[in-house]
């Protein structure tokens, strides 16, 4: 087995990963990086599972701080660099019920959207019936709606600056970037089994490194043989623990499944019509939109003509700590007993539509609902994005490089500066982030 | 296999277990309570398996009154109601280099007894000398001490009310007490396998709960049949994880092995002089004491003659996210490399001492080494002690049957009132605990 030496390996070539690999490398430029991906190519693991819609409307400052300037970040790729992301700003319509929207947390959630002058648009339930005719609002008399506890809409909360994205087309063009600058190839189908942790100095006694030793993470034991670096980034999202547990680092992260179904509306003029649904957006199609019920919520697809639909289920569905390929198996029935019942009541055009296709992946949770960035004994974790890597990802990606240069303060997209600290386990200075999916 | 019905099940006989049931019975006297407990015997798993040391030298005014109300509590049992805990006033000392002394993090910890009135005294380097003549306070010239990264004690931190106690018999006299006053006989050999989520209403359809269905627990499946209950009580300490993550509920916590060593000096006449240091304790003992390197400690045990050494190690020791019985096994070569050339450093008379027993158990961490108590969708969660759960078990069983009586808040022996939901994850109202072992 090869031993090679660098001063950086990255772990993880998610979006959290490459974008981290290009911000290290280009404020870094003399430096060895190596990046590490089990899978045959970027992005393809739960990056590419995800809904990849992206949206600034959060109520946590720090959440909007990552967000605002991530997505600012993109429009910018895609507008003055070129690259094409399919970043298209459908807007976000979250879909509420009367006390849902009086709940202090959306009061709180709209007061400090307005404070951070981030745009958003309440509608009633009159200009929701106007703009979306096949939307089923208050469900009067209807038992089966009752059973299921469905809400009413009374109001709908929209943000116009949000939007979906590819997210493939994003981590090509950070691993691209990257690839330009940096002086190591990518290694590919290579899976890291183990982080190194080793005493300093090392005293060649059997079962090292013991409790008084000075002690840190010096590299990664691979299936293609052992790299040493100076700092070990550790970008694998839901895979964190299986990697920090051996060395009792609480990575404060669990998973669970996520599933995504696939409609399409080619034989449905029904399901067309509401794709198409004019006045939220300028593409003219519904927006990517939050039921006000059980966790389901579909991003609308132009290009496929169909959409995708999605579930945030909360307490039924299982924590997987370690993570296993049981996770990437989608459940038909799932659709079809826990969200197809709802998303048909809410939108008649639903109705018999049956998935082409879908998929499923893990879903990171942190205990805020605030991703982390932080240094442990010589590696440095970015991961916990709870749902919303994607969004954050430029964000976090200069955090990480920042924390690498011992800076104080990361510079994000627009100049905006925030400590590298905030993100961290014990310096943490976020506020709890309450509006997750 | 039967299926009977509780008003309340209480999972987990362990110290916080048999506190809660005693207190939920007390002041819900006509309740129908089951308490399980998968062993053969109450607090014979991790309760036993502790160092049973109780201190109410914390830095968190949280974790000040849950120790110093349920200690009271405990001298009262021992002194006011008769029952022999072996609580026994050795005192705790902190021994302390000068910089951790000085630490911002230890001045904060002293500012904060100060406030609430706990006692404590500070010893200097010389007074320690005289003390413990047998004590390594500077290691002058050694090499050894120095790549073993010794620090030097200049302080210690003395809090003249805490002590040791007998954890088997304050479970017994819980269980007991719990005994006389229950309506149903605690059942023992039976193992949780699953807690019941069941669909209210239930429509016995395949696969329920669906998402969209309301859902709490409703009872469990153990090897010995079915139980159902209003309440279930989840006081399983490192194992809540086991039968929350199927349900999708994040206990926050997880949990380590941590090992005892038990040494005696019966033929060691400086182990016994050191055992019997003078001048801090009534007993004329030696304290429980917490050496300031590899976080190494030692209990004295003047019955046996000994002491029992364990080590509070941090990195380097996994996270066992679901513990196995590998947990309950000792390392000798951990007390051989590890905690020995610790010990006999700093204590010449623990020269050449060989452990004559040894145990391990899991050591269960909270993210802020506060407990955790809350509900949640029909479990009651009495957790996350993070190594004090004896010395927290009256308060913590106190809390636990407010929050099932609904109260606000939940009066501590003596009188002192907290509110119900302060330990729980949603209204958590804490503060961090930064002095843990």
């Amino acid at each position: 087995m090869s031993e090679e030496t660098f001063d950086v390996i990255i772990v993880g070539a998610g979006v959290l990963g490459v974008a981290t690999a290009y911000y290290m490398q280009k404020n870094n430029p003399n430096k060895k990086i190596l990046l590490l991906e089990r899978n045959l190519a970027a992005g393809q693991a739960n990056t590419a599972m995800s809904a990849a819609a992206v949206r600034n409307m959060f109520a946590s400052s720090t959440n909007q701080v990552l967000t605002d300037t991530s997505i600012k970040y993109f429009e910018h790729v895609q507008n003055e660099l070129g690259h094409e992301l399919l970043f298209e700003k459908t807007g976000y319509l979250w879909l509420l019920s009367k006390s849902q929207f009086e709940h202090e947390s959306v009061q709180v959630w709209m007061q400090r959207m307005e404070k951070s002058g981030i745009s958003y648009k309440v509608y009633n339930k009159e200009e929701l019936k106007e703009m979306i005719p096949s939307l089923d609002v208050d469900f009067h008399d209807d038992e089966e709606a009752a059973l299921m506890n469905l809400n009413e809409i009374s109001y709908g909360l929209f943000g116009k600056d949000c939007g979906v994205l590819d997210p493939t087309r994003l981590v090509e063009y950070y691993f691209d970037a990257f690839k330009v600058i940096s002086h190591v190839k990518p290694k590919f189908g290579c899976n890291v089994e183990k982080l190194l942790l080793e005493a300093d100095p090392k005293l060649d006694l059997p079962n090292e490194p013991y409790v008084w030793q000075k002690k840190h993470i010096t590299g990664v034991i691979t299936n293609k043989g052992t790299f040493r670096a100076g700092t070990v980034v550790l970008a694998t999202g839901a895979w964190a623990n299986e990697l920090l547990d051996p060395l009792g680092i609480d990575s404060k992260t669990k998973a669970k499944k996520r599933q995504m179904f696939v409609i399409h509306g080619e034989d449905n003029p029904k399901l067309i019509e509401f794709l198409n649904t004019k006045g939220f957006n300028e593409m003219g199609c519904i927006p990517f939109t939050i039921l006000p019920s059980a966790g389901v919520y579909f991003r609308p697809q132009l290009q496929e003509k169909g959409f995708w639909i999605g579930c945030g289920d909360k307490i039924g569905r299982k924590y997987e700590y370690i993570q296993t390929d049981e996770t990437m198996i989608p459940e038909s029935s799932y659709y079809e007993n826990s969200m197809y019942p709802v998303l048909s009541k809410y939108v008649s055009a639903f109705e018999g539509a049956r998935p082409v296709n879908s998929w499923a992946g893990g879903y990171c949770y942190s205990p805020d609902s605030i991703p982390f960035v932080y240094e442990e004994s010589g590696v440095i974790v970015v991961n916990g994005a709870s749902g919303s890597g994607i969004m954050k990802a430029d964000a976090l990606g200069r955090i990480a490089d920042a924390l690498y240069r011992r800076e104080k303060e990361a510079e994000l997209f627009g100049g905006k500066k925030v400590s590298t600290t905030m993100l961290s386990i014990k310096d943490r200075d976020v506020e709890i982030e309450s509006v997750v999916i």
